[in-house]
């Protein structure tokens, strides 16, 4: 029998227990041991659970307990987080963790303390929810180069931006909606401002390409100055909005790294990544295009990848895993600015502006139809600099009304 | 220095040998240890190629070999693949396949050779070309019943099906362009007879629901028998017509296994599955649904996936991996008939008909509208047994023009 605890007993950290007790028989047929739970932190009590005695107070009893190998983290936040996991991994327990912000922030840090100590630190459930999606990069594709990892990371913002689409909602109406479906926390920022998706990205790009992208250094927009009139200018060039996070590596071995919410074609597969689903794309030399698809977030889909992670751990207890990535560094990743990227624009009709837009931009692709706002006109950049793009925009003497990001996808 | 032989130097062979070269240096740094190519069986020379001095002619060559490892075969059909494979797993040589003909017939047998012998036994590239799929459904569901799995398993057929819903060719048309195209042999019927695709299911049932499912267990229809007017008769009903090859685990602890031309809806991810793409559904109880999308065959991504397993089996050549399925019996798999279905039929609206309908079904829902043609009336019947269904149609009266399983995917 393999002796597990649970440090945090919220969303995810029950529905672990209730995965670990309800199908323990076939997880011990799987892991080759059963499974048992000796210890559960949290601050609060829950006298009625039938595993109420496992609750303790007080991170001292799972860390001194010897017979604990394996550690789930599934508190959130950074601190005491991270102090807890970096003593459990000192002290040579083995850990999982659902939690995006600490792999984000401290991934490349925890990971190379369990390598030091031959220990497995696992964190499948950090992104994508319960979507397999670390290991078939990291294992399957072992063989390819990946050029390129894009994808809708954030439940919350997929279904706003899906209601903004297909019904016609304001951004308001649909974060209260999305908010009265227990979708959206109450103080919504970390979903509609892309920081949620940043550190998903985060962790996809240091997996695929081996060093660590810290979340300060990816250039991070949110959906809130989305309008139903960018919604209809999409729609106008067979479009969708979409928030992408997304990270393409540079010939020159540099990475471009962004979240922002971004005009993909309908005919993407992305595109018909609907309410709170997530897709993942990832583009390898070998391999084309491959995309993981389900939900992103949600009890037992988030669980059941943590319960996989343990399960894993614990046929690994003796021998380190595979996942590894090293430090990062400033100027691994492109500053803002210096990326290429084409534009969709929209500016006020006037007299002047088809010379102005070919004046700044020589050869546009436009936009038209009945999306595109009455008195507004649109159209869609060359590729360049964004830099140069702003430049140009601000010089142009139009009268921008929005500027969304296009990518191929 | 890890050496490895391959067996069958044709499309995949040929890949996998491109890969293991042209990304020697990261293949090296992520399985710890290099790989290089000591032998290449195959009948026919190339004296041009750089390593045109690893090929022979005998098999005995690589057996005897001590200082092969790991052996790849990729020649295909079940003889001499299975006998050179048994002998690879009895000599202490660890095998990689993307034999699905092989595996599907074979699979439980090999997989306890290779558990005897403490070796490997692999075959990712088998099911879904370069998608990963396999080593998910084992290790990152671990933690899930799997209920059902389902998906577009052939690329050719959804190749020619999706030419016949978007440009309206005949099947006939569409296989002439398919094999204009290379991608149907000239002999296309174990693509268009559904054959491919049921070696898939099996391979993907075994693993999921842990017992074998043989290829004649499986009831297999292929598109062969689809014209253009079920095609419209589906578009009228918002759906699409797929093959598709599924495996629903009952309750009674027994297995529905189909391959067939199936009418899905338009609001279901695998019908968005278009042209040579493979899309495969993994529905758990914990995860919910979970789709992998990408390039189901074409040389480097079966090539990628097959190198990734080599190193895989690099990293494991001390340890046995996780992939295991028992053998399969009579009575597991549910007799062709038995099976619950629903059926668009479309039969000819003549004055007795719509009363023949009422009287064999009862209530049915009415599919109308432009795509039903002229003189025929279509509709999709309850939930019953194939059998049931069969005989009430046949006792009906009704002049059946066609009739297609509805699933809901």
């Amino acid at each position: 029998m393999i002796y597990v605890a649970i440090m945090g007993h919220g969303v995810v950290g029950s529905g672990v227990a209730e995965v670990l007790r309800k199908n323990a028989d076939s997880i011990a047929r799987k892991a080759g041991e059963g499974i048992a739970i000796r210890k559960i932190l949290d601050l609060r009590e829950f006298p009625d659970l039938p595993y109420a005695d496992c609750f303790t107070k007080d991170f001292e009893e799972i860390v001194n307990d010897p017979d604990i190998r394996i550690v789930v983290e599934t508190m959130g936040g950074l601190s005491p987080s991270y102090e807890y996991v970096k003593r459990c991994l000192e002290t040579g327990k083995s850990v999982v963790t659902s939690n995006k912000e600490l792999v984000a922030a401290k991934g490349d840090e925890l990971l190379a303390l369990a390598r030091k100590n031959n220990l497995n630190f696992l964190f499948e459930a950090s992104v994508g929810g319960g979507i397999p999606i670390l290991r078939p990069i990291d294992q399957c594709l072992a063989a390819n180069e990946v050029t390129e990892i894009a994808g809708i990371l954030n439940g919350t913002t997929n279904f706003m931006l899906t209601r903004m689409i297909e019904d016609g909602m304001s951004f308001e109406d649909a974060l209260a909606l999305a908010q009265q479906l227990g979708y959206a926390e109450r103080d919504p920022s970390a979903d509609v401002g892309g920081h949620d998706a940043c550190r998903k990205i985060c962790i996809l790009a240091s997996l695929a390409f081996g060093k660590h992208v810290y979340p300060a250094q990816v250039h991070t927009e949110g959906i809130t100055a989305i309008t139903s009139e960018d919604v209809r200018t999409a729609a106008a060039a067979d479009s969708v909005i979409k928030l992408i996070g997304r990270a393409v590596m540079q010939e020159d071995g540099r990475l471009y790294a962004t979240v922002a919410p971004t005009v993909i074609a309908k005919s993407s597969l992305l595109s018909d990544v609907n309410d709170v689903f997530n897709g993942i794309m990832v583009r390898g030399d070998a391999i084309g295009d491959v995309v993981f698809y389900g939900r992103g977030a949600g009890k037992l889909p988030t669980a059941s990848a943590v319960v996989a992670d343990v399960i894993d751990e614990v046929k690994h207890l003796k021998a380190r895993k595979y996942l590894f990535w090293e430090g990062g560094y400033e100027g691994y990743v492109i500053p803002h600015g210096e990326g290429t990227v084409q534009m969709l624009v929209r500016a006020a009709d006037t007299a002047d502006a088809a010379a102005q837009i070919a004046a700044a931009f020589g050869e546009v692709q436009a936009v038209s139809g009945d999306g595109v706002p009455a008195g507004d006109v649109a159209f869609i950049t060359p590729a360049m600099t964004e830099s140069a793009l702003d430049a140009a925009l601000a010089a142009s003497g139009l009268t921008v009304k929005s500027r969304l990001r296009v990518a191929q996808l």
